[in-house]
């Protein structure tokens, strides 16, 4: 009789695609696939929307539930992992107080681990990516949003309540820009995609010459993406942009440093891919200006090794700590 | 025969005062004595004037250094716990790279143990303190300076090279007054007595009314707690000094909220004393005001328990964890 092949799987629920990873039973990734998340449509939706693309995904594959030895889920927003609520999700609208954890356990009868996405995704570095075999490190995810996950003493640190890490909304500029979590000018109004965008769209709207205007049809149209390269083409006025992202984001890790003198800070996302190692050395040097160089001449900043993939790897890390212990 | 007794030896070395408490081999304080640290004379001489106030209290007590089974030391100043050195001390000066566990494994032949006074303030409060019982925990001590210690998991969190918890030196307003350690707009240049005692100062130096200037003959002589009396009497202008200071110390705490997610702050020092309840609670306020309900309405801010013993306690409990250890 064949030996049954046992399955992991490990799920990133973001606020526009779903990542599924199919992992062996060494947590080795075997496939992976990406969904639309539905964001909008609400929890119920949502999980049902998961199990059916896990079930096509697997059918693709010539498996089966059966197969699957354990799921780890990271979701974007606030999740308490005391209680398995999530609180609310900024970029999943109508999952405020929905007891995730319970909802899982019902679908899914095999051993779980749910988890704050950017806890995954610092985990997910840590252990497979630009973190490897390094002392206490501080992830930091520059995409729609600002996440921040934490590992220090070579664990996941989470907080009293799961929220540790949250540094897109520490407070940097009061009075600043209105933020998605009701607060102004935290960090992620100041150097998030969406602060980048927001700042060429009113630049494209004074009367200055950019680059930008030939870029894109409509206004609204403008990402983050877009000022990057044209920064990179010598345009004046985005390079401004550019580097008030990168004067905020190196104020925000001299603070992040200052308090956990971490050995090393390492940058994920869309922001820091489009940025590039130039952005990076804009980030250190504001980062080093900013806090004495007793605490800040330590610190190492490089870029993340896993790309998109670094929360659902995470994950599956974190699935596959529980399963040895038990 | 009679059993020898053992006596563990706890040392604050502060920028102005020195206080040695001796514990039983529970680590219960039996006698404790302060002396001036003569902060300004160097590593030597301090080192010397440590070991003959320490054989002066012994004698008074009727013990000698037979009876010490260990030793712990706490100090003002940036220690690497990994390499044992002093990397600089803004209230010590003289001590850059001084090897401050080697000089004492040269006087001091017993277990040994050299924590940031900071550090061993907060290990205090959460082990014998305000922090006892509870989870995560971050202790703020508010005095000329403004220190900070981590306890994370019910363990010390020191960070890479043991200089986490400096929130004294996070960087919270850009162009602000220039802080000891040579950068602007630090925590400390904000919410300190030193800060606080700045801002009276030029208070008295403009034509303001304030009932500052019938509590001190000069200008010079001006301390915080000067302040918190003026504005507890009414002073319009000292309270704006007093809530200027709880305002920017709210921000802090916010910040450190938002990237911790602590339990519980514990404030400490001469500034939390003076302010007492009324001070305590305009901070709390700050700190709501400045970060997302969903991670600042689970932190609560209390008031030290330890008073200054809680570095020479902390420095003890950590003793203790060494002996038990071995």
């Amino acid at each position: 009789m064949m030996e049954r092949i046992k399955i992991r799987v490990g799920v990133d629920l973001g606020g526009t695609k779903m990542l599924i990873i199919l992992a062996d039973e060494e947590g080795r990734e075997l496939f992976q696939k990406k969904f639309p998340s539905r964001a909008t449509e609400g929890p119920a939706v949502i999980l049902e929307h998961l199990l059916i693309c896990l079930a096509e995904l697997l059918q693709e594959k010539g498996l089966s539930f059966r197969e699957i030895e354990g799921i780890g889920l990271c979701i974007a927003g606030f999740y308490n992992k005391k209680t398995g609520m999530m609180f609310s999700s900024p970029n999943l609208p109508g999952w405020e107080c929905f007891p995730l954890e319970q909802e899982l356990k019902r679908i899914f009868s095999c051993p779980l681990v749910v988890e704050n996405d950017a806890n995954a995704a610092a985990y997910g570095e840590y252990r497979l990516g630009a973190g490897r075999g390094r002392g206490d490190m501080v992830k930091i995810t520059l995409g729609t949003g600002i996440g921040g996950g934490l590992v220090l003493g070579g664990k996941l640190y989470r907080g009293s309540n799961g929220f540790a890490g949250e540094i897109g909304h520490i407070p940097l500029l009061p009075h600043g820009p209105l933020c998605g979590c009701g607060r102004r000018g935290c960090l992620e109004t100041l150097a998030s995609g969406t602060a980048i965008a927001r700042e060429g769209k009113e630049l494209l709207r004074t009367g200055r010459k950019t680059l930008l205007r030939e870029m894109v049809g409509a206004v609204e149209e403008l990402e983050a993406s877009h000022i990057f390269k044209a920064a990179g083409e010598g345009d004046e006025e985005a390079a401004k942009i550019v580097e008030r992202a990168a004067y905020f984001l190196g104020l925000g890790l001299a603070i992040v440093t200052g308090i956990l003198n971490p050995e090393l800070i390492v940058l994920g996302g869309g922001v820091a891919a489009f940025g590039g190692e130039n952005f990076l050395q804009r980030v250190r040097l504001y980062l080093k200006d900013s806090l004495a160089a007793e605490i800040s001449s330590y610190v190492s900043v490089v870029a993340a090794g896993l790309g998109e993939k670094a929360g659902a790897l995470g994950i599956l890390a974190l699935l596959g700590d529980l399963l040895a212990e038990s």
